[in-house]
């Protein structure tokens, strides 16, 4: 699937945390199809396990949808940054904790319809509390909960964000 | 939260299946912030439930990541098309089936920070084959899964479509 011809891209809008191009490409079958597509430099989203087991969600105020929700800590990858340094910076960042344990649980594409976002899943232990440092923009508060109450969070429905969803999901079922 | 004044909103671009638009909100706190979001009439996703308890995944070929992805059958809504009219016509469309039993399963954003596309689940049973009738540029063909390859697949990393992976493990967390 992968040896058709190189795709022609013309870029349409440069926006501040994407770009919009016009992608046409020779399909497997011979065709050729135009699409737009938003590019994006990929992101992490990251488990915060507390001494205690419980998990550090957050509530994050989203212009896009115009509410707040309940996520998990996450954000987007600097130029030439390794998603695991981006994980680091956004925890410290966004929840004020900095950890000394984190590894690779799962990566996924957001949207992959119209959008390349890739997402890299961490999971961080042996954490350190401290002061959060939010960007311009940034509302967002701590919301600790334990594996019983995520549990009936993600069944009720209160959890919208599907990066959360998919990565709390795949925590729950594949390391516990 | 929700009570803050109205944004402002201006069109950027206009794409095929979306639209770009700068959007200038004052937050909760009272600063101003703008932001690029993308403007999305929200989808369907569909969880395809066979007589022997299989589940139809399909196999996807998505040009703005290059490649084929294992999928659950999806689709964007029409101009004010209930969701659920949405989910029928996808899955008759995509994989062929058409479904006698069709159910709400959950529902989620797809990419918050940027996006306001709106993801609607459906479990879809007593389901009839038939022909599927692709749109240009869709490269799909069914690919159906008993419940414990679902499980290798997800836990492998096979399943890398965001609204797939959260609709999957929602599916065998709360509906098994």
């Amino acid at each position: 699937m992968s040896q058709h011809n190189i795709p022609t891209r013309t870029t349409l809008l440069v926006a501040e945390r994407f770009v919009i191009e016009k992608v046409t490409q020779q399909l497997p079958d011979g065709r050729t199809f135009s699409r737009e597509v938003v590019r994006h430099p990929g992101a992490v989203v990251i488990v915060p396990v507390l001494e205690d087991g419980r998990i550090c969600l957050i509530r994050n105020y989203r212009v896009a949808v115009e509410q707040e929700l309940f996520e998990l800590p996450a954000g987007t990858r600097e130029a030439n940054e390794p998603p695991i340094e981006t994980a680091r910076r956004e925890l410290k960042e966004e929840t004020g904790y900095e950890c000394r344990t984190i590894s690779p649980l799962c990566e996924f594409y957001m949207s992959p319809g119209i959008l390349d976002e890739r997402m890299f899943a961490f999971v961080a232990r042996d954490l350190q509390a401290g002061s959060p440092a939010l960007e311009k923009g940034e509302l967002i508060t701590n919301f600790p909960v334990t594996l019983s109450e995520l549990d009936q969070m993600l069944g009720s429905g209160q959890i919208q964000d599907s990066k959360s969803l998919s990565t709390l999901l795949y925590y729950l079922r594949y390391c516990q």
